[in-house]
This record gives C-alpha cells, sequence and structure tokens, in this order.
C-alpha cells in the first residue's frame, strides 16, 4: 500500500502485520495530501479532524497515555513519507505535544527533568523552524534558535550541548518562544492539538519546497503523488543508560558478507548522532572491534540483541533483500522505527544478490533487477581509496564534467606529443587540453588520463575517452595557457606541466597530487551474474571499436559484434595521416586517387585485424564521416611543414585550409556528403573492407561485414553510395572464390532520415544504426561540443531533467526514433536495427532501446557488461511485467507495481479514510525471546569507550543518505 | 486527354476539332509506352503494330500519296509528347520514309531535286543521331555527321550550307550511310516501316535518356506518365518561294499587348531557323517594321495571313488564353503545326489576364492563376536592359547563386566601412565580401549590391540582402585578397577595388562594367490584380522588418502586419554596438544590468518607430537571437580599441572572446538559451516593448505587441521566459492606464519543439511561428552557411530536387511542421500559426502553409506581393479543386484536370486503343477566307530582305524555351 501509505507509512505498517515492535501511530494517505492542494492548501474538514482524532484516541489508549494530559503526556512524531524514498527532502517535527504543562507530566513520568527539558526546547526550536518558518534565510545565515544555543554557550563557557544544566535548557524553552512571538506576532501554540496540525501542515507543505520539487523532477516523480503523514508515538533512546538509539543493516551494506551490521548509542536521540559529538558503536562482535571499543550491544545488552537478531531474520526472509533498520530502545524496550531495502555497495549489491540466489530466497531473474548497472562501472574501473588518509584531506581544485570514469593519476601534459613522448619514456601522464580533436588520438591513448577545459558529456575527449576506456574530466572551470605551460583554478591556483595531478572520473574531481587508487578485482559472484544475463538477455550488445585492441577487450566482456568502427580514427596515424593530407590537398580526382591508392593496404590490414579479432561475429563499418579539415593541421608551423613536404606553395595550402573551413563543421561537409562529393574515397575505403574480409575468409575467419553510411538525409544519398558498395564489392568478391554475405546499411541520425525512413528502405537499406549522438544534436538544435556553456545552468534550473547526450531524451527524440524504427519496419519487417551513440551504453537508453525492439545496442567496450545488465533487466521487466516500467529498474528489490504516471482516481474528501491504524504489538510479543527486558541490566562501559571512529559513522550515514551526499535528515 | 495523347498530341486532336488545317497523322499513347517499358523495352505486339499500319494506311489515304511509295511517297514525322511540356528533353525524328527509292518519288513530286536530298541527307543524319545513337559521345566531341559535312564545306570552300549543290548533298547521304554501316555494323534501313518503328521506338526511349529523368525529377513529373509519340504527314516549308515556315503568338509575349505577333521564313524549314544564318521577318506591321525589313507575310502572303490570323482567333477563344503558335506554309496551303499557351514576359502576364479579364474571356481567379508569383520580381526590381548593345556583349566574369533579385551596378568595395564612407560620398558600390556577418549590416545597407565568395541561398548576405531589398549574387566563385584590395575570377581575371561591375541577382551573374538598368513601372494592371488578390486571399501576409523604414516598405506593398523584427540588428547601429560589447565582456549580472539599461532607450525608440509605421497591424518581436559572438570584434585591432576604450586588460578581452568562440554556433549558446542564462536581456528588451507601446498607444497608436521567444527546445524553456514577459507586462503595464493586450509565442524552429507543440502551448504559448530557416538546418543536419560547397554538387547529382532552404521540403520537414501544427491545435484549437523563415516568400511553401491551415506568412518587404499572390492562388485553387494541387499553380493557364501522382490504371496491352487518329481537315475548309490558295501569289522581296535582326528571333526562341535557355529542338 505504499501508493496510499508512503513508503515509510508502509513499511512501518508491514512490520506491525509481523507483530514486530512498532510504538502506536496511524498514518494520514497521500491521497488527503493531493486534496489539501487541490482546495487550495485545506484539509479535507471536517471528516479529517474527526478521523485523526479517533486515532489518536486509539494512540492514547494503547500507550496508556493521553496528548496534552499534564500527568502522564503522549508525545507524538509527524514525518512526510512519499512512495518512493526522497531522502532529506520533506520536513519532520518530533516530539509534539509538549507545553509548560505536559513537560511537568515528563518529567513525572521518566523523573529526568533534565531529558524532559531538553526534548521541549528541541521541539520548540525545530517547530519554529519547520511549522512557522523562522529558518535561516541562506546557508550562510544562522539559524535563530541555534544562534541564542551557541551565544548561552558561549557566555557559559560550555563546549558540548551536554555541559547544558537543565535550568538552561528551561531558559532556553523561553527564549525560543519569545522568538517565535517577536518574529511571528504570535505566541508559541500550547495547544498540543494545535501543534499537531501545525505540524502535519508542514509535513503537507515541504512537498511543495523548492528542493522537493527540484528533486522530483529530477526523480521524474509526478507532483499529483503527494505525500503521506505519519503521526506516531515518540519513543526516546535518551532516557538514561538503558536506553539507546541504532542503525542496522542485516548483511554488510559495504562488502555484501552475511552478517549482521550496525551501531548504537547509549542514551542519545537520532539529533545527537548527526551531531557527531559522539561516534556509535557497532553492535556486535561480527568483526574485529576498532581501537578504544570494547563494548557492543550483543555485550551490553544481550536480550534485546537476540531480539533485534530476530527481527533482522524475519526482516530479511520477509522483504527477501538486505534491510535498512533503525531501533530505539527506551528504558530497555525495543522499538523499530523504521525498515526499508538498505542501499550498498556495487561489490554488496553483487555478493547479496547472488546469495540470496544461493539461499534460494529469490529466483536469477530478481538478482538481476537488484543491480544497477551503473554502479557495475565500480566493479570495472580503479577507484580511489576513500579510506585513505591522503585522499580524505585531498584538495580539489575544480569539479567539472564526470566524462569517462575512473580514476587516475599523473604529471600534466599540454599536447599530444609531449603525452606520447613522455608516455613512452615510462612515465604516466594526464593530457589537458582546452578541447581535443582528432590529431590528439595518439596522445590521448598515450595518456592516462584527459583533462578538458570545455566540452559536455559527448565532446570528443569524453566520447574517444570511454571508448579507449581513459578517465575523463571534461569542461572543468580551469584557464590553460599553453605559452606558459600551466592552467588556473578559479581561484588562481596554478598547476604547471610536470606537476602531479589526480582525476576521480566518476565525480568529475580534479584533485591536486597522486591519490592513492585501487583496482578491485572482479568476484566469481560478479561472473556469476554475468552468466546469468546472458541466460536472460534478448537484446544483443555490440561495441564500438576501432582497433583490434579494442575489439578483443570488448570480446573478453562478451560483446557480441561490432556495432561501429569509426574508420577515420585509423587515419591519424603518423603514417597515414599524410597520405590523407595530400588526399585533402588534391585538387582533382586523379591526386586524390592516388593518395587513396597509399592509403589502401593500410585501411586493409586493419579490417583484416579487426576482423580476425571478431571471428564469427558481426563488424559494422562506417565509411568516412568527419568534415576533411579535422585532418588537417591548424599552426602556421605545422603549416608551412606540411606545404614544405608537399611541395606545394605555402598559400595554395593556406588556401585549401580556408576553403574548407566551416562555420558549423557539424553540419557541413561529412558523412555520406564527403562520398558523394569524392566517390573514390567510398570506393577505396569499401575495396579495403572486402580486400580484407577474403583475406580473413581464406584464412577460415568468419567475416559478417555490415557497411554503414553515416548522415543521410534521403533515400538517393543512400542508393548512391550503396552503389558504390556493391559494385567494389561485386568487383572484388567475383575475383575470389569466396562467398561472402554482407550487408549495406545506414546511420539515422539526422530528422529527416526518420521521418523518411521507409524510403530509406526501400532504396535498398537493410538495417539501421541509430546514431543518437548527432541525432540529439539536431533534434534540440544542440552541439554537444557547445553545450557545456549553458549544460549545468539548464539542469539546476530543471529546464533538462537529465543531459540528452546521457541518456535519450524519450519525449522528444524518442517519437523520432520511434517513427524510425516503425517507418523503416514498415518497408521490410526484418530490418536489423541498433543504435551506436553514446546512449548505447546508458542503462535507461537500453531499456528504451529495448521497448522499441532494436536488435542491438553498441556501446564502448568498458560500458559493455552495464549494457548487458541493463538489456537482461529489461526482458526480465517486460516478461513479467507485459512491457516493462522504466522506473521498475531503479526501484532495485521493491515489490510496488509499477505505478508512474498514473491519474489519481478522483477523491471524495468527505468519504476519504485518512487514517491507517498501525496496529501497535506489545514489546514483550515480539520475536523469539519474550522475557520481559529489564533497564537494570543495562550496562555501559562509559562514554569515553563508545567513542569510536567517526569515519565508521559517516560511511553509513553516505550509504543512507542520497546519492548527493546529503545527510539524511532527522533520524529519530 | 492530355494524359492519354500528351501536350503535343491533345492540342493536334482539339485543333482537328476545331477544323484548322492539320496534317494527317496519329498518335501512339501514353499508356503504350508504360507497358513498353513495363515489358522490358518491347512493344505490345502484334495488336499495336495492326493499329499502327491501320492508322497510317488512313493517313495515306487521307494525304493522297502512299508510305515508301517510289511514285508518291508519304513521309512522316515522329515526335514525342509528354502530359506535360519537357521542353528539348525527348527526341524527334522528320522526313521518315526516304530511301533511295522513295527519294526518287520526292524528286518527281516536287521537282527539286536539291530539295530532296537536302531532305534526304538531314533524314540519314537524324536517324544515324537519334535513332541508332551516333551522337557525340560529349559536349565537346563533333558529331560525325556534322565532321564530314563540315569537312566537305571546307574542301569546296563554302561557307553557307545553301551553296551545297544537289550532287554534294547526294554525296552526302552516301557519306551517311557508309558511316553508319561502319559503326553499327548495319546497313542504313532502307525499308520506310523498319525506319517508322525505329523512329517510335527512340521517342519511347528518350523518355529515359538522363536529361529526361533529370528533367522529371527537378520538375516532379512522374516516371510512369511516359510519353505519346505523334507520327504526322511531313510538310515542307522549303519547297520553293510559295512555301515558308513561322511561329506566332496571338498576343505580343514580351508586353502582352494584344496584336497578332510572329515572324516566318519563306522556303525555309525549321532547323534553318535555328542553325541562326537566316532571320526572319514579322508577319505583319503592328508594330513599325525593322530597319532593312520590308515585306511582311500579310505583304506577300495576305490570304494565307488572314487564315491564319482567324485561326488565332479562334484559338485564343477556345483556349482563353494567349497560344503560341507554329505553322508550316507548303507551296502556298498553309498548315498548323502546334498550338500550346504561350510563355510570356511578366509585364505581358499581367496585362493579358487583365485584359482577358476585361474581354470577359476569363474570371478575376482565373487570372490570378496565370501569374507565376516569382514572375513578379521582375516587375518589382530594376532589372538590366536586354535589348541593349552593350547588355548584349556583357562579359560574365562569374556565376555565383541568385541570392536576391535586381539588377545593380557599382564600383567595388572590400569592408563595410568603404561602402558606408564611399556611399556617403555619392558613390554607388558593390560590397564584395568572402561572406558577411551580422557587424556589416550597415555597410550592406550602404551597398547597392553585395557579392559574396562564400555562402548559399540563405547565407546571411543572402537573407540580409532579401530582407533590405538588396541586389545580391552569393557564393561566387571568385578569389578575394582583402590585402591587395582586390579578387580574381576562375580564370585570373583581376578585379579592383573602384572598378566597376554589374551584378544581376536573379541570374547570379556578375559583370564587368556598367549594364544599363531599366526600372519598371508598375502598370494599372497590377494594381488591379493586386486589388483581385486582396480579394481572393484568405491567409495573412506579413513582413519581415526590423526598421520604421522597412516597416514603411512593406505597408507599401500591403503587408498585414510584421512577423518577424529582430531586435538584434537594431544593435549593430555604432551608437549602441558598444553597449552590447560592455554587456558581453560584464563578468556579473551588475555590469550586464549597466550596459542594458544603457540599451533601454534606444531599443524602445526602435519599438516605438516600428509601432508606429505599423498602427493598427500585429507586430512580432522576437527576443534576442543570435550568439553574442557575433557582436564582438574579430581583427587584434578591434580588439585592442575595444580594450583600451572599456580600460579593460587586452588578455582579459580575448579571454572573454576566446570562451565565447563556439565549434558550431548555430548549435550553441543562442535563442532562448540566452535568455534563460542571462535573463536581464529578456526583462531589458521585454521592457523596451511595453514602454515602447504605452508610448504610442498614449498617441492613439493602435499597438498589437506579440513577443517572441526562439529556439525553444521544450516548454520549461518557454515558460521561464514567458513568465520574465508577463511579469515586465505586468509591472510597466500597470503604472499605466492603458489597456494593451499581448501575445506570448514561440518559434517552432527546432525539431524537438515540433515534436512537443503540444506541451509548448499547455505552458502558455499563444502562438507559434514555424522558423524554417532553422528547422532546415536542424532537420537537415546542414549549416546554411556550409551548404554551397556541396549544394551544387547535390542538385546537379538530383540528390536534392531543390534547395530546402529555398522551398519548403514538404516530404521530410513537412511532416514536423504538419505535426506542429497539428500538435499545438490539439492543445488549443485557436493557435495562432505562421511562418518567418525564408520560405515564407517562395511560392510553392505558400501554398504549402496554406494547406497546412497557417494563419499567416511572413517575407522580406519586397516578397510581399508575391507571397499574396500564392496565397491568393493557393485559395482559389483550394476553392475549386476542394484542396488545391499544388502543381496546378505551375500550369498558368491550363485547363487539364490535376492528375499528378495518381497511378495509371492496369493496362490490358491487347486492349489498348494505341492510335487516336487526327482528323484532318482539307486545307480549304480553313477558317473564314476560304478560297483555293495558289502559290503563284507568293512573292519575297528577296533572301536579303528576309535578314531581320537575329535578336528578335532569339527572343522569341527564349521565350519558346525552358527558363535555362537550352533552344527548342528541332522545330518543324
Amino acid at each position: 500500500m505504499k501508493d496510499l501509505l508512503g513508503g515509510k507509512g508502509a513499511n512501518l505498517a508491514e512490520m506491525c502485520r509481523l507483530s514486530l515492535p512498532v510504538p502506536a501511530g496511524f498514518t494520514i494517505t497521500t491521497e488527503v495530501c493531493s486534496v489539501y492542494y487541490r482546495d487550495g492548501d485545506n484539509f479535507p474538514s471536517p471528516s479529517l479532524k474527526k478521523e485523526v482524532h479517533a486515532a489518536l484516541a486509539q494512540v492514547e489508549k494503547i500507550m496508556d497515555a493521553k496528548f496534552g494530559s499534564a500527568q502522564n503526556p503522549l508525545l507524538v512524531s509527524c514525518r512526510s513519507g512519499a512512495r518512493v524514498s526522497m531522502p532529506g527532502m520533506m520536513d519532520t517535527v518530533l516530539n509534539i505535544g509538549l507545553n509548560d504543562d505536559t513537560v511537568k507530566g515528563l518529567i513525572a513520568n521518566t523523573d529526568n527533568p533534565r531529558f524532559a527539558y531538553d526534548s521541549y526546547r528541541r521541539f520548540v526550536a525545530m517547530y519554529g523552524d519547520v511549522v512557522l518558518g523562522l529558518k535561516p534565510e541562506s546557508d550562510k545565515d544562522h539559524d535563530p534558535f541555534d544562534k541564542i544555543l551557541e551565544d548561552l554557550k558561549k557566555s557559559k563557557g560550555y563546549e558540548y550541548d551536554t555541559e547544558l544544566t537543565t535550568e538552561d535548557l528551561q531558559g532556553l524553552v523561553a527564549s525560543f518562544k519569545s522568538i517565535i512571538k517577536a518574529k511571528t506576532g504570535q505566541p508559541f501554540p500550547e495547544d498540543p492539538y494545535d501543534q499537531l496540525w501545525g505540524a502535519i501542515k508542514a509535513v503537507f507543505r515541504s512537498w511543495m519546497i523548492p528542493r522537493a520539487i527540484t528533486y522530483r523532477q529530477q526523480n521524474h516523480i509526478p507532483e499529483h503523488w503527494g505525500t503521506a503523514v505519519n503521526v506516531q508515538a515518540m519513543v526516546f533512546g535518551n532516557m538514561g543508560e538503558d536506553s539507546a538509539t541504532g542503525v542496522a543493516f542485516s548483511r554488510d551494506p559495504s562488502t555484501g558478507e552475511n552478517y549482521f551490521y550496525g551501531e548504537f548509542l547509549v542514551n542519545a536521540q537520532g539529533e545527537d548522532v548527526v551531531a557527531g559529538i559522539r561516534t556509535p558503536n557497532p553492535i556486535n562482535r561480527a568483526k574485529p572491534l576498532p581501537k578504544d571499543v570494547d563494548a557492543t550491544l550483543a555485550d551490553i545488552m544481550p536480550d534485546i540483541y537476540r531480539k533485534l537478531n530476530n527481527i533482522r531474520s524475519i526482516l530479511e526472509k520477509h522483504y527477501r533483500d538486505m534491510q535498512d533498520i533503525e531501533f530505539t530502545i527506551q528504558k530497555g524496550v525495543l522499538w523499530m522505527l523504521q525498515c526499508r531495502n538498505g542501499k550498498r555497495t556495487a561489490h554488496a549489491a553483487v555478493k547479496i544478490a547472488t546469495d540470496l540466489v544461493k539461499e534460494k530466497l529469490i529466483t536469477r531473474q530478481e538478482a538481476l533487477l537488484r543491480i544497477e548497472p551503473e554502479q557495475l562501472t565500480q566493479i570495472l574501473l580503479p577507484i580511489f581509496d576513500e579510506k585513505d588518509p591522503i585522499y580524505k584531506k585531498r584538495s580539489v581544485i575544480a569539479k567539472g564534467l564526470p566524462a569517462s570514469p575512473g580514476a587516475t593519476v599523473g604529471k600534466v601534459v599540454f599536447s599530444a606529443a609531449d603525452a606520447e613522448e613522455q608516455a613512452q619514456a615510462g612515465e604516466k601522464v594526464i593530457l589537458v587540453r582546452v578541447e581535443t580533436s582528432p590529431e590528439d588520438i595518439k596522445g590521448m591513448y598515450a595518456a592516462k588520463g584527459i583533462l578538458t577545459a570545455r566540452g559536455g558529456m559527448t565532446s570528443h575527449a569524453a566520447v574517444v575517452a570511454r571508448g579507449m576506456g581513459r578517465t575523463c574530466v571534461a569542461g572543468a572551470p580551469i584557464n590553460i595557457d599553453y605559452n606558459k605551460g600551466q592552467f588556473t583554478n578559479e581561484e588562481g591556483l596554478v598547476v604547471k606541466a610536470g606537476d602531479c595531478i589526480s582525476l576521480d572520473g566518476t565525480l568529475g574531481e580534479v584533485i591536486v597530487g597522486a591519490m592513492p587508487t585501487q583496482q578491485v578485482a572482479q568476484s566469481e559472484d560478479f561472473n556469476t551474474l554475468m552468466d546469468w544475463v546472458d541466460e536472460n538477455k534478448q537484446m544483443a550488445v555490440r561495441t564500438n571499436a576501432d582497433t583490434p585492441h579494442d575489439s578483443e577487450v570488448a570480446r573478453l566482456y562478451r560483446a557480441e559484434g561490432i556495432g561501429l568502427c569509426r574508420t577515420e580514427h585509423m587515419f591519424f596515424e603518423s603514417d597515414r595521416i599524410d597520405h590523407i593530407r595530400a588526399m585533402i590537398l588534391a585538387d582533382n580526382e586523379e591526386g586524390r586517387k592516388k593518395a587513396l591508392d597509399a592509403l589502401l593496404p593500410m585501411q586493409r590490414q586493419d579490417f583484416y585485424g579487426i576482423f580476425k579479432a571478431m571471428d564469427g561475429l558481426p563488424v559494422t563499418v562506417r565509411t568516412l564521416d568527419p568534415p576533411l579539415h579535422e585532418f588537417l593541421p591548424h599552426t602556421d608551423a605545422e603549416i608551412a611543414t606540411l606545404a614544405k613536404k608537399f611541395s606545394i606553395p605555402l598559400n595554395a595550402v593556406k588556401d585549401r585550409i580556408n576553403a574548407l573551413k566551416e562555420q558549423n563543421p557539424m553540419l557541413g561537409l561529412r558523412g555520406c556528403r564527403l562520398g558523394i562529393l569524392y566517390p573514390e574515397i567510398t570506393a577505396m575505403q569499401v575495396r579495403a573492407i572486402f580486400e580484407a574480409a577474403i583475406k580473413a575468409a581464406s584464412e577460415n575467419i568468419k567475416v559478417l561485414p555490415e557497411i554503414m553510411i553515416p548522415l543521410v538525409g534521403n533515400e538517393r544519398e543512400f542508393a548512391a553510395q550503396k552503389k558504390i558498395v556493391d559494385q567494389i564489392a561485386e568487383e572484388v568478391l567475383s575475383k575470389s572464390k569466396v562467398d561472402l554475405h554482407y550487408l549495406v546499411g545506414t546511420m539515422i541520425e539526422l530528422p529527416r532520415a526518420a521521418l523518411v525512413a521507409d524510403k530509406i528502405v526501400q532504396a535498398g537499406a537493410e538495417f539501421f544504426s541509430f546514431g543518437t549522438n548527432d541525432l540529439t544534436q539536431t533534434t534540440f538544435g544542440l552541439s554537444r561540443d557547445d553545450s557545456g556553456i549553458f549544460l549545468p545552468s539548464y539542469l539546476k534550473q530543471n529546464i533538462w531533467a537529465r543531459d540528452p547526450f546521457v541518456t535519450i531524451d524519450q519525449e522528444g527524440m524518442g517519437q523520432l526514433i520511434e517513427m524510425g524504427v516503425q517507418k523503416g519496419r514498415s518497408a521490410f519487417s526484418r530490418l536489423k536495427i541498433g543504435i551506436c551513440g553514446e546512449h548505447g551504453g546508458d542503462p535507461e537508453s537500453v531499456v528504451f532501446c529495448y521497448k522499441s525492439n532494436f536488435d542491438y545496442v553498441s556501446c564502448s567496450p568498458h560500458r559493455v557488461p552495464i549494457a548487458r545488465l541493463a538489456a537482461a533487466q529489461a526482458a526480465i521487466m517486460a516478461k513479467s511485467q507485459g512491457g516493462g516500467s522504466k522506473k521498475g529498474k531503479a526501484k532495485v528489490g521493491s515489490s510496488s507495481r509499477p505505478s508512474k504516471g498514473k491519474a489519481p482516481k478522483a477523491i471524495n474528501p468527505l468519504a476519504i479514510k485518512a487514517v491507517a491504524n498501525l496496529k501497535p504489538q506489545a514489546p514483550k510479543n515480539v520475536g523469539a525471546s519474550s522475557s520481559k527486558e529489564s533497564s537494570s541490566k543495562l550496562k555501559t562501559k562509559g562514554a569515553k569507550a563508545l567513542q569510536v571512529k567517526a569515519s565508521a559513522k559517516k560511511a553509513i550515514d553516505a550509504l543512507k543518505s542520497d546519492k548527493r551526499g546529503r545527510p539524511k535528515k532527522n533520524p529519530a
């Protein structure tokens, strides 16, 4: 019932159903939130009020306390809870029900005035913050309540909050209330019901605060879903030494090992943990204890621990996944506050998924759905050692786009030539350029990483780096001065050639100095999982590879062919570039042919190597694509050298270079336009392909060439190029005895190609490969090399939910793709369809391709495993859901039915069952150990013993928080 | 029956029906051609053979002669004839039936051995050429028959063919036959039936020769239409002084005056006229005779002339349009060989159409359909005086793209500054640039014409020139050396600054020296026609205007509002560019705002002027669109000046300029992306618009502002900009008492915008304007500035039927436009939709916009009348045809039903009635004058008297030929 109760509410209800000890409470459903907004920020009273009060009365009955009572007061919390977790995005109010009367009851009940006033002052501040909106105006401003607290501590000479006396706390309550009066003009509401309704309203309102709206837009959560409100009796972990609070994971979230992992703090509330003054202890001795730690929960509260451990196994069996749980022990009584599927590292995800299959808790298909494909990069690439103190103290001097993942370290060089030279001398180097161009290819290959000052996720540097498996940070805010051989960051910090830097291609960080890296070996479990991938996957996964080496790497990752071999990358080798340049500078066909004749044997050798490496698998070769000027030199010195070498007047060379200059090269003379103007180029390339194929075939290599024509916009372009291919193929093949089957197809990378796809097939195209890089550029009118200037602002303003060069824009460009598929197949139903743009390695885009009935996707060698997993997930989801839901994949392990985009049912406010009571369980009924706990058994080894390393806690927090590292707000 | 008989056959049949004297003959229908190709170049024999022979027998009977008879031979011609005229594209064979036997009969019948052998040698050569394929291999090669003829003439010392003796001709026949034997291995076919079938086949085959295929593709004539073959008895205008041949127009094709206009040659065949050795005489004295001419047809054959004049009025009444007729007089007997609607100049077209309405022959609607909209440029712009001897001897040094029409003369300057300076000094100048950029605007305005070495039909130079009404030749093959202040053409001819050149913007010619121009005044008839346009037009025609002056010009042309006001053009004025530069160089919002504050009053004044000029009409203002770097200087000197002026370090200026440089500016930071990154720019512009609007409104000017957001790709971009517009509008308007209605809309110029058009409307867009320049660029992946390199080759190879920047690509981009309209209107049914790309002034595109239910088109001021006429035609055609046919418009005055694209009915070859006999009329039955002609009445004033100026004949030929100036082939 997540749709109605929200994730938190549903899990609490589920724990109740499992007879676990959950503090009594109820949930106001998400439908109420929808009505609240529909009616202009109004409750659907009076029915709601009636129901809430009735539910509260039941809570009072169960908890044997009375809301607002000065004798035996019930305190409650109000927590948000949407269908999917929106960590830290919305508001929470704790300790509702406290006022000058009820605080007395609390003192009486707990015999702890300090605790009572501490709770009171926290409540007043939180209420002021959340309900009355007295928040700091910006991140730099101080919270008004914090300021009073700090001032008090300063005046008293206290360091820690714990030094505050009961009187101090009582004083704070008064000061806080007068601030509220002064700032809002209204006194602090003493009536507990006013407090409760204020809090409920605040939680609803927090659905619409900017950070929540942004988060929803970024995560495609519909606004109409709304949030539920969980009203629950408070329990306290800070009622003394027999109280505690903690979090635990049913397995190790970082390694996936199957032991009970968790931490706790005696006499503490969640807030204290966040404050970071005290650090928690492990709950057991499953792993060796850190130094200075000698007490675990199992040691000091063995019965409670046994109960908790029992709950762990109940929950794992029930949810069939590793659980993240929060608990509080109040005066020796265990209460469960939350449980949910736990976040985990990639390694843990793989281990847990395969273990759960071994334990027969889940199927192989379910196991595959438990891994986020993108996580696999963590397994496949080296990463920085986050635990190393050097890394922890790192200085990030710039943050660019995470263009190609991995972690790498090297000396700064500023030219491709330097990179090659120093790499040959055994140096590890990082190539730093304003932007890269095809002539930098060898230098990029020689370098360990690439850093550019300009360009987006599909800039030349990014694309090539991903293809090569090199780490790359692109478009970093640095200022490069090639003459001085240095770059500066925004703060003016200077990095010179030869200085050592580290690049984090996953985070986009540029770090000074050498960070320690670690290469994580691929595990047995990983290979098992990949076998299951192949059992379930239906769509093929090919690779984009331009060299025999890349082809071999891709085969190791089980690529099922080459989806894109860019012939032009072969031209940049030093022994070839001159011939290419001679061809370009020739002013007649004869001159071009001569130069092409010299290139022929070289290209033939390249193709032979690739065919050999891909024996038995299809190889798609694209004919020449980039504008010719990319092959020409740019500096005056290089141009002079070239003129001298070819004995052409300098001016003639310059004229030719100028003539080839284009305003918008991306929209200029490139792709098949080259082959149509200079058919001899296409002819040479096709001849090289078929001569290589025959040579390979004669050595019993199985060759399946697929010739691909780029940048086709109409059927006549395609027909003209296909004619050349067929003529040359016929000519070459007829001379040999080899019977070779080949295909001729086209890229669909212009909107017009998608619009007339049927005509292109009628003109003879045997396959389509969607070139989504160019298609994105033209559909959006967006240069991938230039978008970097405004992309960050666009993402920040949420004008684009994501970078369209990374994930296929299904809403817009997706229409063109679907049109292309539909029209193409309408002309030839068995038309082979693939994708070779960068999106071919993006999991969400892979799912889209699967749904669009693609035959294959093709991606960089290093992304092949990711694409394979995504393809397998797509197939599994389609099978189980009859079509599959894109979001389903992200909801790893969730058992909810897909509900994205469903319009809410019409709601009659009067008919709402607003409240779903949590059927509370008496603590005594919990699990196997049934005996009553006695708080007297609680023992601690003193405060000092509990001060374990802060880092461990931080790591857990990180796992529990969203990816951006925002701390989970207000844990109980 | 044009579909079945072809144009020529149908008109011949029609003349027969009108009882006009047409030589007997029959037509083999187009269906036979289709079957011929369907069956692999085979006739659907034997039925066809039987029918043809039967028809021939009937011709023999009527003409009282026998095919193949040595005594009284019948000779026939074989001519092609498709549904629509394909002038000179297909083949013709004359004098079929001649052989060594029948030539004797011809001699006997005519008593003219020289004529007989002249006919014979012509026939053998033509047969060798056309039927046996002994054509020259390339344009440079000699025709083998011509070579023999030329050799003979050389050896005999002859200058003209007329000097050849009967024996010479007899010898030529023998030589020609031996060549045929030698080259084909087969003797020349002596059997007349073999000759006939060979000729029929050759005409069918000529449907598939490359030039015919290309012509069809360019003119969208379906291949399956096929050609008919007209077999007709030969008549001879070269049988002596009582014979003649001529052409005539029922009205003057150059002025449209209503008198009988024509020329003839005594004792001549059509071929002689083409050879150009003799020049024809006028047929009457309606106009003063040229010098040296003192004989007309009316003088020397008055009866024949009367008959012909009578036929003229019969045909005009019948066809209700000016007719182009061909006639031959054989031994005093008049024969009609052809009639069709005559080609005419724009002025003639206007005069004839309005006259025909006055004469009550046609309706106003029909009159409007008689004018090709594109022709109006001839009326609106100055042209060169083609009759002037200076023009005739002109030296065209380069031919570029006809980027902006008109004819202009001026001194060459190489910079915008020079253009301004010299224009102020009273010089007429032509600005010559490699390409132009926005900073050249003022120079372009100052110049009379613009010549560029680079760029296509929608390059900056072309677009701006058309907008300003300046003549422009773009992308001419010239090499500009700014340093030397000169340019050279491909032959190395040098033109220096200050030299005088002439530009023909309609032909794309660059001419040395000053050509005489003439400005043709707009006639009364033109204004009448334009009134009729307004009576019939439904779609509005607006203009693209950036200044009050342009707005006023457009109003004169009856523009109904401004569809595009490009605010950026205002920024290039010298008093503004500095503020814009200051804004760009500012590194914070405050600096930008300061610069913008300085611009505000200037923009306000601009808008005020435009609102005033367009009082009562809507004005669409587009917010800033071009990339910022367009406003920055490029040369080091300019940059240094700028740095000094703003007291900014030179390096800082350079850095900023470099930072703004883009790989593909067309796809970069421009359009609404600028307004989203720098909302203060949009805010300033909107403030200027509304402050200007209020000022104007307070002066009782009716202001209808429509704010247009450029380059929108998704609804959030639009919403973000609309929010600024609405906020500023509210702020400004609320201060005044003026009640102003305004619209906020968007350009649809990216494929994605069309794909999500419904969402953009849901986000509040109140109108769409299709920006088809950018939409073409992105749909095709084609930069308008760079396409010039391969566009000519693409058009030549027929990969594109036409330049997509000139005429909307209906097949591809048209889908996106229709999708945009459909989706936009699905969200808001009354959404206002227009177009403001260059296509808005292209007649065919205007028709497409009408059919797509646009509310308006917008184009350059000087194209407004053209667009208006096209819009009226679209409405008329839609009304009369229930949807209209695009091709209908091109077929001016044709009464044929639209049949484009209709698939042919299935044909059963056996059932074909292949032959439609032309019911021949005895000459004596013709017209009013019924008496028998006597050849004895024929008089001539001798050969010399007939040698009128060749130019007149050439002019007629030009009118009779297609636009490319290809001479009409083989007139009889």
